[in-house]
């Protein structure tokens, strides 16, 4: 993948973006594809969506904004003002990031919009998924449910899904219509994954198979990226096959991220990852990494088998399932089915967009994401 | 109001509709705005609009389709087909008498995609407010959630949303665009009426305003009318000023409708209604009437508020509160109000549409929400 040097940037066009240094692989070596590149991209991403998603979000009634102030984290759940901590915006990058690689800065300015609506339907996902998971930690604070209540935060995620899709109806585009159907689209595949997840934790881990995790996870994780990235090539007016080549790009990357994100759920730094070591085992969660495990056919599946069917405890148990995971090939698995994406995902873009330059951005994207720190 | 005879249907210009007999108030007499007119006018939108929506459902994911397909009653909980209960249609009949009233048949052809989508967005209220509200019985069946449980019924209602503002994008229209900007900022109106109708009852009945309720009551049902009248005029090409008065026309008509409703909730035949006799009392419901009633400085709400401290119990206590609204004017306040909203929504339809004739359709729909039969 040496031939992929970003010097194309995903920003909408701006002085900004224009006037900063870029480094490329001459400037830095081997290692300027190590984050680096993506971080500055995201930053970036930060400092041109934040300002729609809070003027969207300061456009809700009051009891809507300010339960949405909090979940962005622009605001403490008193009211007050906060430093704000919304995330890594993967999905809007995805979107400017697609948007300028088929149709240059302008295509990028034009589809700010949508890296907005995106953004906001990642949200409103957030919001219903902690309801009905029980989670009461995201991005390090207690999650919006478990101070507003179940109620106001499912009626807080159905006002920023109707904000996401109306606010790219408002917007006069080419592509809106277009765009509003497909985010809907994938909404739908968003809820038949959540569906899925729920119902496959119900089930006894052996009764689970590997490919109805995959399918649950593309569905979950990787139908936003794929609709994040054809969103942008819709907006740069892409041909068909290309907006679809984009969509398999971002998938293909999506499972990519949720492969690695399991990993990090298993063998991740709490410091990290802002949730208690082992957390996934404790509560027997049906992983990529555990499933692949299971069904590996060794003596530590085995053990692996009958330690998730134990009654529930803390301390000793986790680390003993951690091992076992790892004995019986889950995380090697995991890894090598992430960089097994990620090749898909490269080769899906090559199709759409064949200058390396122009692809730059959405690669170090795609990278970023699978190359997170454990 | 002897100006209006209902001679336009609003239809959307098909054979069926054009060649049935349409009686008027020289046809049939003082009894020509009974009712019959509108239930004929509303089964006519089921034969129109059902097909459309069972179509969009039949696209959804399995299970979200089959939870779907279980709330519209066209599905028992086991599944198997059932012969179908999924509301009186009032909403898409407005989008399409709106739209016919202004547009002419071509328009109310035109307009079926949004009233098929005002109808997804009402049920994917009904779901999410059922899990909220905790209310087991929707049309005489047990609600969604207590069939599939709180997290399949809050995720059918998100396809259902996603599935309403795709499918108006999704059809190619002038007014598609500004229709899914208006639908989504009346889905917005609808969580804040929601959240405003949660957190009124947390309060205790005297910390309570009639103009909040009255407020929250816009918000939760008018909007919802409003937004239907408003797409029906959008279809038809209508100049803002007019969609803006089919919006008056639609929100006042709600507010009639919802206080008429609630009128129902306390004197409603439990044959007519599905719900047990005075259920709303029993609960202690900040219904118009009972707040109207305490706000009334007689001794009747005197009693009221006493009986409404008290702990809640079964019995006499319900008939003891029924008596104190009606002996404290709730009930002839409720009445009264519902029909000044009546007099100001025929006073904004007389503004968009002067000719009586074309403005019958939408006029015998809101007569026959304002007279259901107690």
């Amino acid at each position: 993948m040496t031939e992929y040097v970003t010097r194309t940037r995903p920003h909408p066009g701006g002085a900004r973006g224009r006037g900063r240094a870029v480094p490329s692989r001459t400037d830095s070596g081997p290692d300027a594809l190590d984050g680096h590149e993506a971080a500055a991209i995201l930053e970036e991403t930060r400092g041109f969506v934040d300002p729609v998603l809070r003027a969207a979000i300061d456009s809700l009634p009051g009891s809507m904004r300010r339960i949405s102030l909090y979940h962005f984290g622009w605001e403490h759940a008193d009211g007050t003002p906060a430093a704000g901590n919304a995330g890594k915006a993967i999905r809007p990058a995805l979107v400017l990031a697609a948007a300028t690689a088929l149709g240059g800065p302008a295509a990028g300015t034009a589809a700010l919009p949508a890296a907005a609506a995106v953004e906001l339907i990642h949200n409103f996902t957030l919001l219903h998924d902690d309801v009905m998971d029980r989670d009461t930690t995201r991005r390090h604070r207690p999650t919006a449910w478990t101070v507003f209540g179940d109620a106001d935060a499912v009626l807080a995620g159905d006002a920023l899904h109707a904000l996401a899709l109306g606010m790219l109806a408002a917007h006069p585009h080419p592509a809106s219509s277009a765009a509003v159907a497909r985010l809907a689209d994938c909404v739908i595949e968003l809820c038949a994954g959540q569906h899925s997840d729920t119902a496959l934790e119900k089930r006894g881990p052996a009764e689970v198979t590997l490919d109805e995790v995959l399918a649950m996870a593309e569905a979950k994780t990787g139908a936003l990226l794929g609709c994040a990235c054809a969103l942008g090539a819709l907006y740069a007016g892409a041909a068909g096959e290309d907006v679809e080549a984009l969509d398999a790009f971002g998938r293909q990357a999506g499972l990519a991220f949720q492969l690695i994100d399991d990993v990090i759920g298993i063998w991740g730094d709490p410091r990290h990852t802002g949730k208690p070591a082992g957390a996934d085992l404790a509560a027997r969660k049906k992983s990529l990494p555990v499933i692949a495990a299971l069904g590996s056919a060794t003596p530590a599946a085995v053990e692996l088998a009958e330690l998730y069917a134990a009654p529930r405890e803390q301390g000793d148990d986790v680390e003993r399932m951690t091992l076992a995971v790892e004995r019986a090939g889950g995380r090697e698995w995991a890894q090598e089915q992430a960089a097994d994406r990620m090749a898909r995902a490269v080769s899906e873009l090559a199709r759409a967009v064949p200058d390396p330059e122009a692809a730059g951005g959405l690669l170090s994207l795609a990278e970023f994401v699978t190359r997170r720190s454990l």
